[in-house]
C-alpha cells in the first residue's frame, strides 16, 4: 500500500484494502451513508455531556480517541463518494462558493438561533 | 481566496471563509460535532427509502444534492479537525494501519450480520 | 382512526395510516431505523448552534418545530418497535432497571467528561 | 418507584432516576437531543450492513440488544420533552393529522425515490 498522504491516496488505499476483504460487497451507497452517519454520531457521544469550554480541552487519551473517529468519518466518506464517482475536494470548493453568495460577509449568526 | 486542490487548502479556505463572518465563535468543537452528524443524516435522508440497488443509480438532479450533502460532511469535518489540531489525513493513516492489524485479509463480514 | 392516547393506540393509528398508503412495504427494519435518525438530526439541527441556556428557552415557533421532530422520532421509534414485535414501554423499563444497577445512586458525571 | 406502563409513568421515574443520581444538571435540550441521536445511531449500527431482508429477521441475541437501543431512543425523547414541557403524545396525534393532509391515500412512494 502507497503512502496516505492526501485525499486521493486515501481513497486508493482504501480500494486495495476492501478488495483484500472482500467488503465492496457491503459497500453500497445505502449502507456507507448509514455507517458514515453512525461514525458522526460516535464523535457526538464523546461530547454529548460537556460543556461547550470542556469540548475545547480534551484529555489526551480522549483526544485519540476522537481522532480516531475523525478518521472514521474520512474514511466511510472518502469510500461513498468513490462509489457514486463523486470528487468530495471538488464538491466542496462548489458548496463555499455556494454558500459565499447565500451568506454574504457580515453575516451572523448563520442559522436563525434557537 | 486560494484555489482548493487538498484537505489543507481546504482547511485554509474555510479559516478564511469563517472569519470574515465571525462564525469561528460558533465552532466549538460540541457544536462543530453536531453540524457534522446533522449533515451526515442529511445524506442518510437521500438513501432511506431507497432498496441497495436504487441506492447505486441516482438521478443527476439527486447525484448533485448528494454531492452537496458530501461537501457539508468534509466541511465541517474538516473546520472540526482544524479547531482540535488534528490532522484528517494522519488520523486515517493511523486508523487503517490499526484495522489492518484487527481485520487480517480475508475477512468477511465486517461486523457480525444482524 | 382512534383517538391516541398511549402508545398502543399511536401504534394501532400508525397501522391504518401506512396501511391506508401502501407504505408497509417500505418500513423494513433497516429503513425505519435510517429514517429514525434523520428525524433526531432533525431535532440535533434545532440546537446545534444553541448555547446550552438558549436551548432552555425556546420561542414559541421554534418550540412547535421541536414538538413536530419529537413527533416524528415518536412515531417512526413506535413503528420500528411494532415490525420488529418489540413493547417499547417493556424495554424501557428493563433498561431502567439495568442502569440502576449500572449506576448506583448517587453517581456522577453519568460518563466520563471530556 | 412506581411501575412503568405508560408514557407518564415512564417520564416520572426518569425523573426520580435522574434526582437520585443530580443528573439533570447535565440534562439541557441540547445535551439531550445529542444524547438521543447517538441511541438512534446505536440502532443504525445494528442494521448498517444487513439486506433489508436481514433485517426483518434478528437472532434472539441481536434482538435483545435492539430492544435496549429502542428503550434508549424513548428514555432520552421522554426526558427531553420533559424539559421542554412537550407531550409526546399530544404532538404525534397532532403530527398524524397534519400528514394525513399532506399524504391523501393512496399516496406512495412516501418521498421521492432516489
Amino acid at each position: 500500500m502507497n503512502t496516505i498522504t492526501d485525499l486521493s491516496s486515501l481513497r486508493d488505499a482504501l480500494r486495495v484494502f476492501c478488495k483484500e476483504r472482500d467488503w465492496h460487497r457491503y459497500h453500497t451507497p445505502k449502507n456507507l451513508v448509514m455507517a458514515l452517519s453512525v461514525e458522526a454520531s460516535e464523535l457526538v457521544e464523546h461530547f454529548q455531556w460537556a460543556t461547550p469550554d470542556e469540548s475545547q480541552s480534551l484529555l489526551p487519551e480522549k483526544r485519540a480517541e476522537v481522532a480516531d473517529e475523525i478518521a472514521d468519518v474520512l474514511i466511510y466518506l472518502t469510500e461513498l463518494a468513490d462509489v457514486l464517482g463523486i470528487d468530495p475536494i471538488v464538491a466542496a470548493r462548489a458548496k463555499i462558493a455556494k454558500n459565499a453568495i447565500k451568506y454574504p460577509p457580515p453575516h451572523n449568526p448563520p442559522f436563525p438561533k434557537a
